[in-house]
């Protein structure tokens, strides 16, 4: 091992975050001059039992990288070493760029099982080199998007943030959960670098740490409250309702000089010492001090904190949100459906593809989505809406990046026009399978008999 | 919404890498003349149903962060616009460094619930500023490195290969998953860029797109075989054992000039399929071609193969093992224990805390772990050894990096050193929770009265 690898880097080399295989195979293409258009598809399998739709996210970062890739001077060293690639074509490997046209559900669009959420059309080498890329981004994204579309759901319009950054797998993890979360309804984060980089709204409180660094609890919420007199004050170091009568005992003493806007609630039963402590406050006459709740919070733990009517204002969520704990992974791929103008599909036992380039067309009613129906990228929208939108060309996007705040407000348009059903937290039955077009069908079955028969 | 947060940023600000309420709280340190040492220990509650030890990762990247951290200008002026900071202590802010102690297992180490992984000494602003990221890299990259150890555990001594960035959360997931993975037992990754950040050994074979685009499976497979006679094969494109026939009489048809090491099956009942793929195989006289598998695997569908008596030489493993999908978070924590010399903690419902700084001290007969008590800092080891190692002091290290082969001989050389039970993939009671010492009871109680009395 060179002493290079001793400690991790900050930064890692971007241009090999692929999968090796991609980089044999750009070499094998190359060797036997093939680099004609494919287009590859980016979709997922399934939809995890536990939820009723996708949403998208994480375009904007698969178009800001593809707008920048290339592979460096040192990355081509790098593989240079591997023994596996010729001098010649690690040239033309430092040369490439991004030259394809892409199309793409716009960013907190809802998605179904089959449906492209990504499509690009290039150069092979270029489209099978992005790869890695493009998934994991997408992937993560959507899945973070998804589940914070439940949670905020389950909230019904009461305050919802990102407390997650600890928690979430890694540093990019924990930021682009920051940014999935808030795309799909969430008010903020915590995570400071989040709110600078991407323009979300931060929320901080204190930590219990604090409390105990004082002799007394009550001197660390008179520190606190004298320097933010807007600030959340955490009550359960100790004894929750005791933390409460607290905080009430030293608004009587020091009136107006002892503000604070809300506390917290981090532990025990969370929907009993809520009730509890609003009575306490009322009583005081501090009818507008906010309760805010963290600690183990997921969709279903606030729908039964409301459904008991628990007198909760906002919710902090952590842990399931940028895990997304109950379905931490999509069985998503992006793969090949057309090469050199011939469309293309895998039979594989479970894993078969649907061939060619393709388009989503969502039909509405009264403003709310009917059905979705996957064709041909060339079929007729008829009345209905196509939802892969061109936002690439020859490598350059086609319209302005769209802000967060922008996909933020897209999101909560389309979720709010999908069924009830599928926007309930329940989802035995709730979901909506797309259709595929009698065009598709018939592609789809020239394709697989001359698959069958020996190859595309 | 500023027209900086169109697209994100390739690098987050890392000085800003923490919850705002770190920064809130320590300017209300700041501002009170608080920064006496504080001892922030990070550990987890509890063992997941799912996992027998926990495999401790992440210090390398804590201790780099460490030493270089400091919160930059451009970040200064975000939070100046922020409104909560005083340009006084921004000043402060900009200055502040790492000079505290840290004390540690040594990344490999197997952990149980409540024992400290990091032990952080420090003015407690720093100490308190720096939770979100120590969290997030030992908290994530112990998550991966326990589940690796299983599958590799699984897989009995043959070949495991990171397969998972694609599903992984992110970049910093990928990368983190494919080094935590390697320093838990895996042979490599599949990620070009930890291959090259971190030195691990590279696995690539070949996608099923690059067959596809080829009008024939065969041609596919002379060609790639062609340009690298060391190749793994993709055979379940179409069909597998169709696949494996097809490779066979290529090399029938032109011997040695058709070379390939392996033969990878991804779909179907991939148990069947290797038996039968090795039936032809050796019917060829190709015995000494392996077999691959990949495809949805993780430690219980490893050991099921194993237990068939599959003749498979290696796997692919990817979303499981990167995601820890059984397991995708820890219930870890990183609490004040002592301030100003004087232990603390806290009595949450469910989330009470140890106070003083404390060791772990491990147990041994014959090499073979037999127990772990958790002690105070300074009491003598008798025998045990003391797990927690200063690793830095005054915010530099106390010795040189360990690198990454060094960390996974010690991961190896502990995991084979627990008892068989703990070491099964069977978890019903076969875990070892840690005693807790005389002493540290007896601080524990002392300090629990004097905190139900109303403070620390």
């Amino acid at each position: 091992m060179n002493s290079d690898h001793v400690t991790p880097p900050m930064h890692p080399p971007m241009g090999l975050f692929t999968d090796y295989y991609e980089l044999t195979m750009a070499q094998a293409y190359h060797h036997e001059n093939m680099n004609d258009t494919a287009v590859f598809e980016l979709f997922f399998r399934e939809m995890p039992r536990e939820r009723n739709y996708i949403v998208a996210a994480g375009l904007e970062d698969v178009l800001r990288f593809l707008e920048s890739w290339r592979i460096d001077d040192e990355e081509i060293d790098f593989l240079r070493d591997q023994a596996h690639f010729s001098p010649e074509f690690l040239g033309h490997l430092g040369a490439m760029r991004f030259t394809g046209n892409v199309y793409a559900m716009p960013e907190g669009t809802p998605a179904l099982p089959r449906e492209p959420l990504i499509q690009v059309e290039a150069p092979i080498q270029e489209a099978q080199l992005l790869e890695t890329f493009i998934l994991n981004q997408v992937h993560f994204q959507s899945v973070v998007a998804s589940k914070a579309a439940r949670v905020t759901a389950a909230a019904d319009g009461r305050t919802v943030v990102d407390f997650g950054s600890r928690r979430a797998h890694g540093i990019d993890g924990a930021m682009k959960a920051a940014r999935a979360s808030y795309l799909a309804g969430a008010a903020g984060t915590s995570n400071a670098a989040a709110g600078m980089a991407f323009g979300i709204p931060l929320f901080g409180t204190m930590a219990h740490s604090y409390v105990e660094a004082h002799d007394r609890e009550e001197c660390a919420f008179r520190e606190f409250a004298a320097l933010y007199p807007d600030s959340t004050l955490l009550v359960d170091t100790y004894d929750t309702l005791e933390g409460v009568r607290s905080v009430i005992n030293l608004r009587r003493r020091h009136g107006e000089a002892f503000s604070f806007r809300a506390i917290r609630l981090d532990s025990g039963n969370l929907g009993a010492l809520a009730c509890e402590s609003r009575s306490l406050l009322d009583a005081a006459g501090l009818n507008d001090v906010r309760i805010f709740v963290s600690g183990g919070l997921d969709e279903h733990r606030i729908a039964e904190l409301l459904s008991q009517k628990a007198p909760v204002d906002g919710f902090g969520v952590g842990t399931s949100l940028v895990v997304s704990d109950d379905a931490p992974s999509l069985d998503m791929a992006y793969k090949i459906t057309s090469y050199a103008g011939k469309p293309r599909l895998k039979l594989s036992e479970d894993k078969a593809t649907l061939p060619g380039r393709k388009q989503v067309f969502r039909s509405r009613k009264d403003g709310r989505m009917t059905g979705d129906e996957i064709g041909l990228h060339d079929e007729p929208p008829r009345q209905r809406l196509p939802l892969l939108v061109k936002v690439m060309e020859n490598g350059r996007r086609t319209m302005p990046a769209t802000t967060l705040d922008q996909a933020r407000h897209h999101a909560r348009n389309e979720i709010a026009s999908l069924p009830d059903a599928m926007r309930s937290l329940e989802t035995a039955g709730n979901s909506c399978p797309a259709a595929t077009s009698n065009a598709l069908d018939r592609l789809q079955k020239v394709t697989r008999q001359r698959a069958a028969a020996g190859g595309a």
